[in-house]
């Protein structure tokens, strides 16, 4: 392991450039491709200059980014540059030789960013602020949360609240697939029985979707707001959670294939209930 | 590089143990997992007892079906094998430590199939057969076409038609994204200008989608059969591909998201044309 000489202190601020893949700052952004330090630091990472570019307008700063030099004289990037310092953050200038050890991307244009997860607690919602959340039951694929995500944001969905032993979001995997979504939409992790109980105080109807459930689910009028409620790619609802549901629909198959990928049967109940709020 | 022994003359239509991972037929098998060795020998591999079992059940046996020992003991491994040496394949006996090797998924379930590719002529097709099928210009990700594939299953489409410079649907990840129904549907890959000629001849309604199309994709009535096109993942439909639509439609969103990831939109638009046709 070789270590970065000490660097000339650099100005509160500035911009810091670094030479070497062994430096400790860079070494810590790569870190966060690894959940241990992701649970760790609290932090995650996003690629590319649009998807930070875009975080940066919805109020995420980057605590570290990182960037090509080229990025600063580029305008978008120059503006990330300075809302990362203007909130504190620190800025790494490095070479392209470098920015491949970090990024998982074959081009990650020329940035990556360190945020802050953001996690809300049930307490602090007003689940009446939406016409609809999705509740997901210990996903296992952060792909599958991640383009749920994007759907919720494209329907305007509230967010995304993730059950039991749920896999992250904020893996790359996830925040790549919601494409900049993790940074608008609201994440909750907690338990079911937690959930359950927040739920029977704010009201709101618990929808969940089961195979062998009788009610075809463009038959159901969705109330504000619909907690949509989806099991996980192996094994959907257990029953207990299945007989917690206000209402149990199925979406109606006739080909072979008897199941839908979970991002997939979200986003067709997602537009379903969409449908009937734009059309109420 | 080693070379396994020369191994005793096995009796035709018998399972043949391999030792080795450098064995040349594990070698042929595991050199599928890349593109221009899947291109040049027309085969593609298929991971799991379950997903092997259904290609069987859909008449597609494998040329070559790799096991654990343990999987022909079992009832699901054993009838796998006799479809295998029945259809005239050859059946290779593996340790795990082999099997691991040629596997990309953790637990590939003891069993590993290399199948031939299927890519139907469109002369070969009467479009009528269906009410819906789904025409892909030149997607990126094979986990997309999976996944469209699946959902195309579910609503008893016929197949997924691919155009142009289209990714490989039968990549691992595509695969493994349909869940078995790359086995059932029909797939094509052809030019814009063969499609196009081939569909005026056939009829039925090209509906394309695109973000500035005036009319809600709920608004419009589905002819059958219908052809839904679908732009690729970055830039959507070219224009003159939605000047040759009969219709063009776009899915409403109301949220920060501006655009769905191409399996969902593709889902949404499936589950719109079924419900109509289920209807009528």
């Amino acid at each position: 392991m070789t270590r970065e000489p000490a660097s000339p202190e650099a100005p509160e601020g500035a911009v810091r450039r670094v030479e070497s893949p062994a430096n400790p700052a860079v070494k810590a952004v790569r870190a966060l491709h690894q959940k241990k330090h992701r649970s760790a630091t609290g932090l995650f990472l996003a690629e590319g200059l649009r998807i930070l570019t875009e975080a940066v307008a919805l109020g995420h700063a980057p605590r570290t980014l990182v960037v090509l030099p080229a990025m600063r004289r580029d305008s978008m990037g120059a503006q990330l540059v300075a809302a990362t310092l203007a909130a504190g953050g620190e800025v790494l200038e490095v070479s392209e030789a470098v920015l491949a050890k970090i990024a998982r991307k074959e081009n990650p244009q020329g940035a990556v960013g360190a945020f802050p997860q953001v996690w809300w607690d049930l307490d602090a919602i007003d689940a009446h602020r939406a016409f609809c959340w999705v509740v997901l039951e210990a996903p296992r694929d952060p792909g599958n949360v991640g383009t749920v995500l994007r759907t919720a944001d494209a329907v305007g969905a509230q967010g995304v609240i993730l059950l039991d032993n749920a896999c992250d979001p904020y893996s790359l995997e996830g925040v790549r697939a919601s494409m900049g979504s993790i940074f608008a939409q609201r994440l909750v992790r907690t338990t079911f029985d937690a959930f359950h109980a927040w739920r029977a105080r704010q009201g709101g109807q618990l929808v969940g979707t089961a195979l062998n459930a009788t009610a075809d689910y463009q038959a159901i009028a969705y109330g504000r707001p619909t907690f949509l409620f989806m099991g996980n790619e192996q094994s959907g609802l257990p029953p207990a959670y299945e007989g917690a549901c206000d209402t149990l629909v199925r979406l109606p198959m006739r080909g072979r294939a008897d199941s839908l990928n979970l991002a997939v049967a979200s986003s067709v109940m997602l537009y379903e209930i969409y449908n009937q709020d734009r059309r109420a």
